[in-house]
């Protein structure tokens, strides 16, 4: 076991009826004036703002609305929350929605304690040192962003999906309620499955140093992830299976399965990035190509952990196996598998790949993942 | 899945050398004077309280010393760290030693804030608001009061070994360094081992809602533990299965496996700790007779989860069978599994009631838990 620091300082709220305390965790934390960020009016059809609105109106806070934040979150809509954040001078942001929309407000938060420009964070031209305090109301289960510091946001002039990761970013509450997610749609909840668990196997893969205790929660939060969805699938309306969905994908990238792990590296993600950047497909279908396409590719690098894998997730016998089932399973749930099934053909390749260039680089993997591999692994899912 | 709130703000700081931080660590928080608590002169003989000592020289920390806190720790000892605190005006405790140790460095933290005796705060009579700030240097895993905001302390007088548990009690920094631990006696080893699956065991067979994802950490948990405990005792040098087993028990009290779950009691503590209050056996000792005694007593009451539990840890097919599989294997670590090798004989079984009756109480679960039921169980041992 690696040494390591763990220190995850956010407080979840859990379960039903929890958005109604936002009000007094902000009350609590002193602020009087916040910058709502969302996505779609959804929030505002399904009744969930008017909720946000009067928990918040009880304890005196003034709301600045940032509305429309989308899929893939824009760094210019970033600056256009900075600037709003700085003109209206608010001492909080609280993000309602996804992970899109608490990734893009996590960098406002940091951006408005940056003077400089914000993407100068996400290129490491600066570091993250200071931002203003962070509150979520979760509405779709994937990211795991709700209990950890970072934030991925793709710049729309550059098409360069770039993250930042830092201290500050830990948001100081996050609601989940899981049956403010019973109305995502049935492709969004299969991407959210294929995100969860692209997040769960990236350092089972390819650490260096990954203990048997790290690997076995691993599995526990794999398992879990299978057995919800397709509990999901066949009830949405399913509490109980879409609670321990949510609160998978909140372990599954809060620090916990990582402890101990040395030497590991997301190769997959860098590469999805690059799917979105150019294609703006959604994350979790892009990962869901991608992953099997990189494990046929990395399989016989470790193929102890990929016999692991296949026997204690799916019961069969040989790493190959295991794949094929992961495979087969994504295909089972409607998750994409192919790059035909984004849109995207042959003759896209040189660019994805030039464009990953980028991103393997602030992956800091560079040196394994050349455009020639990167290529390999892609042909493995056309 | 219950609603839940999780928060845990502990940092841990685990591995080798990480000792060696608790000067900057303390410096951090703006400390200037601490309150070193530790129990035999053992850290002293094998030089821990000396690079302790010059990490907090370093950086101008004064230090006053308490010594001679023993195993199944005494609340007068406790006085006499917050009179001692308070005389020296210290505005920090720092506990190195198991939790033994830690539990008094809490008690002391949340005496010293409170104007009355100490003893209030395990009653009831006033709750714990406040506290001192912890920093603690783990020298023995099992307790896992590294990452949790609850201490456990006899009070010498009556004979009661009661609790305080609060969110001030959660310590700053806890250091675990399992290299420190590599000179626990084989017993301790094993009592050890017993506390953290007694841990472990108590929520996942009383609660009354316990989700799935949380069974399959709880039995990652274990197994774990039983792995790595059968390693150490053939190889006590082994760093890696020292790490597990150390991450393990505190993975076992930290919050993480009671997520979601909810209506679970503590008998096996409630029980135990009358053994230990009566007989000062070591806690984990007095854990591995309880447990299996109170599961032959227990099993019908939920027999599908004794069932999982046969299956997932021994790989066994019955409930019964999993039990005494569980004994077996506490009898092949050699810590006791019956009350004649703890000395106790069935003539003091009245005594052990009698002293339960305070223990059932505080931890709310009188009712079931009559002195026939305790007698019961008790006897299941003998």
């Amino acid at each position: 076991m690696e040494n390591f620091t763990f220190f995850n300082p956010t407080k979840i709220e859990f379960g039903t009826g929890k958005e109604l305390l936002i009000g007094r965790h902000l009350a609590e934390h002193g602020i009087k004036k916040v910058l709502l960020c969302y996505g779609s009016e959804r929030i505002k059809r399904e009744g969930l703002f008017d909720i946000v609105n009067q928990s918040l109106a009880d304890k005196g806070i003034v709301i600045v609305e940032l509305g429309g934040i989308v899929s893939n979150p824009v760094i210019s809509k970033v600056r256009e929350g900075i600037a709003l954040a700085r003109a209206h001078q608010v001492s909080a942001i609280l993000s309602v929605g996804g992970g899109s929309v608490l990734d893009s407000s996590k960098a406002i938060a940091a951006g408005v304690r940056y003077d400089g420009d914000v993407w100068d964070l996400f290129v490491g031209k600066a570091p993250v040192e200071s931002a203003l305090p962070l509150f979520a109301i979760l509405t779709l289960a994937a990211t795991g962003s709700e209990m950890n510091a970072g934030a991925v946001v793709t710049n729309d002039e550059t098409r360069e999906k770039f993250f930042i990761m830092a201290p500050p970013l830990f948001p100081k509450v996050s609601i989940v309620n899981p049956a403010l997610m019973q109305g995502v749609s049935r492709d969004y909840l299969v991407y959210s499955a294929s995100d969860v668990i692209a997040h769960l196997i990236e350092a089972y893969f390819t650490a260096t140093v990954h203990p048997k205790l790290q690997s076995r929660l691993v599995e526990s939060l794999i398992n879990t992830v299978i057995e919800t969805t397709e509990a999901l699938l066949a009830d949405p309306a399913d509490y109980g299976a879409r609670a321990e969905f949510a609160w998978a994908a909140t372990l599954a990238l809060n620090g916990l399965t990582f402890s101990g792990v040395a030497g590991f590296s997301y190769p997959n993600h860098a590469i999805e990035h690059a799917l979105s950047a150019l294609f703006n497909v959604p994350h979790g279908a892009g990962l869901s190509v991608v992953v099997p396409a990189w494990m046929k590719w990395y399989r016989d690098r470790n193929p102890l952990q990929f016999e692991r894998f296949a026997k204690n997730v799916f019961g069969v016998d040989t790493g190959e196996a295991g794949i094929a089932a992961l495979q087969a399973w994504y295909d089972k749930i409607g998750t994409p598998t192919r790059l035909s099934q984004l849109g995207i053909n042959e003759s896209d390749l040189p660019a994805i790949v030039e464009n990953a260039r980028g991103n393997v680089r602030v992956f800091g993997i560079a040196d394994t993942y050349t455009p020639e591999v990167v290529t390999a692994i892609l042909k493995n899912a056309l």
